[in-house]
């Protein structure tokens, strides 16, 4: 059985990245989403172990000093964090295990992962994400601005990723195309045939021509 | 423009490589196939510049001695050779090569160029590749035992290459479409983009949102 992979898809506020992934796992219904765990209450509609694992704060600071979390942040005086042992025993089932975050995220990720696959989702233009983030309508110019600002810091982390993907607003279908390339390709790694390749190897040596 | 990649297809005799790359090249035509040199006369349906650039000995070793082959081979008293100009220049006007190579020319191309794309084609098992091999029915007895014996030596060099794909007989086709994954995902590596994502960073910065 091989490891499963761990697939993290990031990228700035307003690039797409929660419709993406959601398009992504209804096309490959093998692949688990991590479930974030939250200490903020439930809102409506929102159900436990499905959107979020909610969790009380006693508890969150408990995983969080036992290094169990692969990665965490305060928001708005409420935790959020990724257990790593839900990642890791779907991943020695055989699971590929896909995480949506924030790039902050990412990059903790990436120093409690050796072998994490980190995607960036990029949009067209920052003309474009700018568009995307003051179009939603939901918030205040303020925020928007704060957004914005905070998608050209996180840019600047696009360098540590292994891959970059565009989302163009209508070819979101194209864009999942282009990650399902990335778990095909990944998949096909020598580092992940490692016994295969022993054992054929091994077999080649065995076969005993001399019978022929 | 990006720069195309190069792609080297290589793995033992008997694999199915040629097959795959004729069905790879008919679904991507885009995809550039080198055209090797050799100094073999032209046999009979073989087109100079299709199949072959045929030229003469002392041009070959001109050309060797330049160094401007990728990987050459004497196979029975002829030189095989790839140049390396017709490979990089179709790079720079942006076209992906292919190039179809047994594995000692594959591990010469390793040593010349710095950003090829290395996939090993296997077998499902040895066992199967002595089927094929032995199945041709044009080798004597003693030729397909020195194929396998070869292909057992070849196999030990799998863990330099990047990538593994195994060709199942009946499969050609999923053989096929995991190299177009590779292929496609090659070309999301973040260093393949780096001039996008410079301006992508430059444009963000000189948004000005003060006027909103």
């Amino acid at each position: 059985m091989h490891k499963g992979l761990l697939i993290v898809l990031s990228g700035p506020s307003g690039t797409g990245k929660g419709t993406v992934c959601q398009q992504l796992c209804s096309r490959q219904p093998r692949l688990h989403q991590a479930i974030s765990i939250t200490t903020r209450p439930p809102r409506e509609g929102e159900v436990n172990g499905v959107h979020y694992h909610f969790i009380g704060e006693v508890e969150f600071i408990r995983l969080r000093e036992a290094k169990a979390l692969l990665e965490w942040a305060e928001v708005y005086g409420n935790f959020y964090g990724t257990p790593r042992d839900d990642v890791e025993n779907a991943r020695t089932r055989g699971h590929d295990v896909l995480l949506e975050i924030d790039p902050q995220g990412a990059m903790q990720v990436q120093k409690n992962v050796e072998d994490g696959v980190f995607i960036f989702l990029l949009p067209p233009s920052m003309e474009a994400l700018w568009q995307r983030i003051s179009g939603r309508g939901t918030d205040s110019l303020q925020v928007m601005k704060q957004r914005f600002a905070a998608a050209n810091q996180e840019l600047h982390r696009v360098w540590q990723y292994d891959y970059v993907v565009v989302n163009q607003d209508d070819q979101v279908d194209y864009t999942v195309e282009r990650l399902e390339a990335i778990l095909a390709a990944e998949k096909c790694k020598v580092k992940h045939h490692h016994d295969f390749l022993q054992e054929l190897i091994k077999e080649g040596e065995s076969i005993d021509l001399s019978l022929h």
